[in-house]
């Protein structure tokens, strides 16, 4: 339909340009932006209508709606970047509502200055990632924000698809007795970009686990398996998603620690770190709890699927008015798997009792009664403070990024996971305050 | 469901608390929020489910989907605030397809530090304009990104609708002939928030027009016109809009100035500014173009809704395989009506041919051959750079807010709006780079 020719005084420059303010301003620069990066990459014909929204085809059926903000950082990781990854948890939040996930809108906002070659890389990621998921982007926005009023770039995805007429899939449905299974190993997302964001090398690389989910939720849906919930652990891990289920459906839940699986690498990044796997983030597995009757042929079809090969059932729902999910550990022992409680430092001293990963990535933290070592470590104003606890309290000041180089050297710092009491907590937020991190 | 109360340690603070990283990590402090905040004030039983998507009603028709992200600032302006621009936003998008919108999804990106307090006015002024509108919000996201990464609060909303079985607009359908009409005045949204930011104050106050506009759409479309586009003109103005919508259909456009109302407080803030109102972003307007046969009927109906009472036929639809679009002045004469070129102080220096408002705010500009003053302003690490060229050239620089406060016991410098040659931009350029403006 354009009889006109796009008329353009120059290419954009995806070597050396930069994203400018003009390009998120409405005009002309927009125009070319949207029509040389955008347009071109994620190349459809909904996109290509050039209008304010997508008109799409008739559908029928039960509307699911999922939306997702992206603020990753770093921006590019091992096994993936911002870009697949927006696409893939999107698209994976309404693969487990039990629909078939059909198109998806993507909004932008970009940092002035942040460099176009970078955005393409992106954009590249984004688009093969929804290409090979056959689900496409059909509707975006792009802003630009001053230099220091963003961070590179922040994506949010939102997705829609089509409930099956069968199936309704709630967070709410989990009953007492029913199975819980696990796609796979746990962490490797959240520890594949906090290892890149502190400059950690390990002799195994730890690689993310993005990836769509929507055809072994196909297979599964497909097997005809009365499944109750299915959730992607994501931010929290996988802690705090099934203590989201346990209150949603006001039930417990008894994990077996020797059922989830952690990748040796992962493990012991999270062990140097003093993190707990079971809190950090996955973008390509997923929980399913069902009746107890169809756990065995469930568990079936996802070791048939690619994306599931190490499947396990991890333990069962259990009556508990309290919510509580406990875990029989692998020395025989139960323990409480709280939700993750905070993510900041501040919010950590106060009131800690787990080890963390904040998404945000800026600290993580020891904690609980009993602990003879504690540990500290936080991100504030680019500064890394580590804490320990040994027979006295040391503060350990760090620029960001030789946090890791100093626990390399004196391994004597990679600390237990044990509790500690709340006077230790005081104690450990005077001495930080003292030292001018905490106020 | 829930029969596990929420066991919260304290309830936000909604007067001193400010936002946490926690409140993005995926833990107990984000359950808290996104409960105390956004599912009770969005309140809705799609929200309140809980899951990761939602589970909406059967639907049957062509889908239609639509996404913004909102970055304004300031986050509060008269008339509104970025809470219910973002509603009214996507709403218009969706409507401005032909479609009936029926669902939100909002995703927010927090700054660490953004006051609980404003946060609040926002969900609340979100809630309310969804409510009236009759669109709920249904999903959501939450991230915090640390401070200095953001700027307070992002808002992107995406929408969902269903487009009418009979009707099919879209922007490349306009053909010569064709009659354009608008459904009021132009440059009020933007007006009120450059003015609150420059912290300019005028005698009569400037308000947003920030309003859902699907009501009148389907007013409009009720009618029974032939309808063929409808865009609301939002960022880059109703210059850009008629510009893109020419582009897009392969057509020229004859507006004519006279018909085109301005209140009178935005023009004289865009004349104190430099600034011409067709390039000034608009939140409750639209443009419809329909057969020259239907125009009388169809400004009929448009001036009976509230929203357009100002309504008028603004221009033709013309031939010109060039894409033009063209207006006849108050004056008798007749000039191009050219995109947005760019928004940046460095894009306009070098390339600008027209008065210009970015939509980030930061700059405006002047220009056109035949200038005997010209004026530059911009904002560049908070300083402010206004250039005045009559017999020569001065550079005066001031700090943040102080740029109006000159101007305004200066009126000897308040411009013409008139072109330039490029030698007198390059002169410009020159005199900015000496001043360590322009890099």
């Amino acid at each position: 339909m354009n009889r006109v020719k796009p008329n353009y005084s120059r290419p954009l420059d995806f070597k050396q340009g930069r994203v400018e303010l003009s390009h998120g301003s409405g005009g002309r620069a927009m125009a070319q932006l949207i029509a040389e990066l955008f347009t071109a990459g994620f190349d459809n014909a909904y996109l290509a209508q050039g209008n304010d929204g997508a008109l799409l085809p008739q559908i029928t059926g039960r509307l699911v709606m999922s939306c997702d903000g992206h603020v990753v950082s770093p921006l590019f990781f091992a096994g993936g970047d911002i870009g697949c990854l927006s696409v893939h948890g999107t698209i994976n939040d309404v693969a487990m509502m039990g629909a078939r996930p059909l198109y998806l809108a993507a909004s932008f906002i970009l940092e002035e200055g942040f460099p176009l070659a970078d955005l393409k890389r992106i954009v590249t990621s984004m688009a093969n990632a929804a290409r090979i998921a056959g689900v496409p982007i059909v509707a975006g926005d792009t802003k630009v924000v001053e230099q220091g009023k963003g961070d590179g770039v922040f994506i949010t995805t939102t997705g829609v698809g089509v409930a099956r007429e069968d199936i309704t899939l709630s967070g709410d449905l989990a009953q007492p007795g029913d199975t819980i299974l696990l796609s796979g190993t746990i962490g490797d997302h959240g520890m594949a970009v906090l290892s890149q964001r502190e400059n950690l090398t390990f002799d195994a690389p730890i690689v993310s686990d993005t990836a769509a989910l929507h055809g072994l939720v196909a297979a599964m849906l497909d097997s005809g398996v009365k499944l109750r919930v299915l959730r992607d652990p994501t931010r929290g891990g996988l802690a705090t998603t099934l203590n989201e289920i346990a209150k949603q459906s006001g039930v417990g839940m008894m994990l077996h620690e020797s059922a989830i699986a952690v990748n040796q690498p992962v493990e012991a990044a999270c062990e140097f770190l003093g993190l707990d796997p079971l809190y950090v983030a996955n973008e390509g597995k997923l929980v399913a709890i069902c009746a107890p009757e169809d756990a065995g042929r469930l568990l079936e079809v996802m070791l048939a699927h690619p994306l599931a090969r190490e499947a396990a059932i991890i333990g069962e729902v259990t009556e508990d008015a309290h919510g509580f999910v406990q875990m029989t550990t692998k020395l025989g022992g139960r323990r409480i798997v709280d939700w993750l409680a905070g993510s900041s430092c501040r919010g950590c001293v106060e009131a800690t009792s787990k080890i963390q990963l904040g998404m945000n990535g800026h600290v993580c933290v020891a904690v609980g009664a009993g602990l003879t070592k504690f540990h500290y470590h936080a991100r504030i104003g680019g500064q890394c403070a580590v804490l320990v606890e040994d027979q006295g309290i040391d503060v350990h000041l760090f620029e960001h990024g030789q946090f890791a180089d100093h626990f390399r050297h004196a391994q004597q710092y990679v600390l237990q996971r044990r509790h500690i009491g709340r006077s230790h907590v005081a104690e450990c937020a005077q001495h930080l305050g003292d030292a001018g991190i905490l106020d």
